[in-house]
C-alpha cells in the first residue's frame, strides 16, 4: 500500500504552490505514495506554471485519497481571495492560512491519518505577524507534537548534516555548546539514521568548532572540553561517533570514507558544504519527532514567486525521503508486532 | 626567459622533500620555469620515492640555474645527519635548518635573484621550538619583507578565497572584525587579482558573518555595522565588491556567477568550501607582499612522511601559480618602463 503523505502548501504568496504543482506533475512520485495537499484549491488553480492537464480534486479527509496521477488531491483549509495571495506580496490572511495547513497536517499525522508531513516554505516574519510566536516551522511542530529534543538535519545524496545550533548569531555559538547539547545531537541523529533511514550502526563524523580543531588548545578549547567528552559519551553508549575532526577537511573526508552523517556545531559549518554540493535538491528533515516531517530546504523566494521560475527538486527530494522514512517506520512496526518478520 | 623560482624544502622530516622531488619530475614545469631548491641535498638523496633518474646538482647561486629537466638544482643550506631527519620525527636541527631555507629564499627574492618563492610545509610548533617565535611561514615572511598589511588567499581552479581572520578561536572572530580589517582584505585582494593575476576590475563577493546574513539583525548585526560599510568604502574607491551575502549559498553563487574571489570572514568559512572543491590541488598565496610567495596548502603530514604516499598536486599548482604571477609582474614592469608596450 502506498503511504499517504501530507504536503502543506506554505505561504500562498511564496513559491510553495508552484513547486508543489510542479512536483506533483512527476508521475514517479505517485508510484511510491499518495500525496495529499493541505492548502487552498483556489490558489493552486491560479498558480502560474500549473501544468495544463493537472486537475485539482478537493477531498474532506486523507482516507479518501486515491493517489491517481494527474489529479492533485487537496484538503481545502482556506478560500483566500485573489488580492490576499498575490505572488511575492505576503499578507496576514495568507499568513494565518499557512499556519492552519501546518496545524491540520500535523494533527493528521499524529492521528495516523497520514504517514508523513512534507512542508512547503513559510516566512518566519509573516508567521509572527499572523500571531504565532515561533521561530519557524520546526519549533511549532515540536510543540504540537510535544517534542523537547529534536535535531535539524539537511540531507543530500552525498552528504547529511545535523546541526547542534541553528539560527543564532555566530558570536553566540560557543556559549550555546555544552556536552549535553552535542551529545543529544549525536544520539538523536544516530537513532534516526538507524530507525528512520534503515542504516544499521550508522557512523557519525563530529566536527570541531575551531580551525584545525583548535590546534591542541592554541586557538580554542571547546574540542577537548565539550566535543570530545560528548563523542566519548556517545561511544560508551554504543554510537559509532568519531571526532572532533578539523572542519575544513572533514566534509571531504566524510564523503571519501562514507560517513553516514556529519554533526556540525553551527549553521554555516554544515550548510556551506551542503549547499555547495546540493544547491537545489537538499532536504530539511526534523529528527526526533514522533511523526515524520521533511521539508524543502529553501525559503518562500518572494522575488521569483509567480514567475514560473521555481525549481521543484528540493520538494521532490523531500517527498521521496518522507516515503523512505515511512517505509522504515512501518517495517519496524511490523517487526515489533512479529519478531520473526523480516523487511 | 623562464623565471627562476625558489622552492624552500620545508621541514626535512615532513613530506616536503618527497613532494618536491615528485613535483620536479614533471617535465612540463621545466617548460615554464627554472626551479631552484633551498634545502639539503643529502636529505633529497635519502628521500624515499625519489624517481630513479632524477639527479641532484648543488649550485652556489640562483644565477647558475640551468633549469634542465632531470636535474634538481639546489642551494645547499644544511648537511643534516641521517638521524636528525627521520621522516615523521621532527627535531630541533631540522627546525633550525628549515627556517634558514626560508630566510635565504626570501632574501634572494628581495634581491631579485629569484622571481618567486614557493614554500613546502613546516610545522609551527617546531619553528617555535627552534627559537623563532612566529605563527608560521606567513608572519615570518611579512616581517622579513617589512610588510604590515597582507592577506592569506587559498586558490583552486574554480574558487579563490581571501580570509579576513585566520588562525584564531571561532569565539574570537567577531571581536577581530572591524570596517578597516574587512576593507583592507577587500582592497589587497582586489589589487593583487588585478596586478598579479592579470584580472582587470576583478569582482569580489564578500561573505556575511552570520547565518542568512543575520536575517535583518535578528541574529547578529555585523553585516550592517561592519561588513556593509567596508564593502561600500571599497566601492567608492572603485573596487567591484558586492555583499555581504549569506554564507551558505555564497560559494555556489560565486562559482555560478564567476566571481573572481570570495572574501571570507573566518578560516573555516572559506576553507570548508575550498577544500571540498580542491582537496589536493589548492594553493596558499600571500597577497600584498613585495615579493611573490605561494605555498602548498597542506601541512608536514608526519603520519605519512617517508612512505612514498604524498601527493605533489598542491606543490605543482603552487609552482604554476607563482610563475603566472611572476609573468604578470614582469609584464607590468615592462609597461611601466614603456607605456606603449603591450603584454
Amino acid at each position: 500500500m502506498r503511504p499517504i503523505v501530507g504536503i502543506t502548501m506554505g505561504d500562498p504568496s511564496g513559491i510553495g504552490p508552484e513547486v508543489l504543482l510542479k512536483a506533483l506533475s512527476d508521475k514517479s512520485l505517485y508510484e511510491i505514495c499518495r500525496p495529499v495537499v493541505f492548502g487552498d484549491a483556489g490558489v493552486l488553480l491560479r498558480t502560474r506554471g500549473r501544468p495544463a492537464d493537472l486537475r485539482i480534486r478537493e477531498i474532506d479527509h486523507p482516507r479518501e485519497a486515491l493517489g491517481t496521477f494527474g489529479q492533485v488531491e487537496i484538503i481545502p483549509l482556506s478560500s483566500l481571495p485573489d488580492e490576499a495571495t498575490f505572488p511575492g506580496r505576503p499578507g496576514i490572511q495568507g499568513g494565518k492560512a499557512m499556519v492552519q495547513y501546518i496545524l491540520r497536517a500535523v494533527e493528521s499525522a499524529l492521528e495516523r491519518e497520514i504517514e508523513a508531513v512534507v512542508t512547503c516554505p513559510i516566512s518566519k516574519a509573516l508567521m509572527q505577524k499572523a500571531g504565532y510566536d515561533f521561530e519557524g516551522h520546526t519549533p511549532l511542530i515540536a510543540q504540537l507534537t510535544r517534542t523537547e529534543n529534536y535535531v535539524m538535519m539537511l540531507a543530500g545524496e552525498s552528504l547529511r548534516v545535523s546541526l547542534v545550533t541553528v539560527h543564532c548569531a555566530l558570536k553566540d555559538v560557543p556559549a550555546l555548546l555544552d556536552i549535553e547539547a552535542v551529545y543529544k545531537t549525536i544520539a538523536i541523529t544516530g537513532a534516526a539514521l538507524e530507525q528512520d533511514f534503515g542504516i544499521p550502526s550508522p557512523r557519525l563524523a563530529v566536527a570541531a568548532l575551531n580551525p584545525h580543531g583548535g590546534e591542541a588548545g592554541l586557538f580554542g578549547r571547546e574540542e577537548s572540553e565539550i566535543i570530545l567528552p560528548a563523542v566519548n559519551k556517545a561511544r560508551t553508549r554504543g554510537i559509532r561517533a568519531e571526532g572532533p575532526y578539523p572542519p575544513d577537511t572533514l566534509f571531504y573526508k566524510a564523503r571519501l570514507e562514507r560517513f553516514d552523517a556529519v554533526v556540525a556545531m553551527y549553521h554555516d559549518q554544515g550548510l556551506i558544504p551542503l549547499k555547495l554540493l546540493h544547491f537545489s535538491d537538499a532536504v530539511n528533515v526534523t529528527l526526533g519527532l514522533p511523526i515524520i516531517r521533511t521539508s524543502v530546504d529553501h525559503g518562500t523566494a518572494y522575488d521569483i514567486a509567480g514567475k514560473d521560475m521555481a525549481d521543484p527538486s528540493s520538494l521532490k527530494a523531500a517527498l521521496r525521503m518522507a516515503v523512505e522514512m515511512a517505509r522504515h517506520r512501518e517495517a519496524r512496526r511490523r517487526r515489533n508486532r512479529d519478531p520473526l518478520a523480516t523487511d
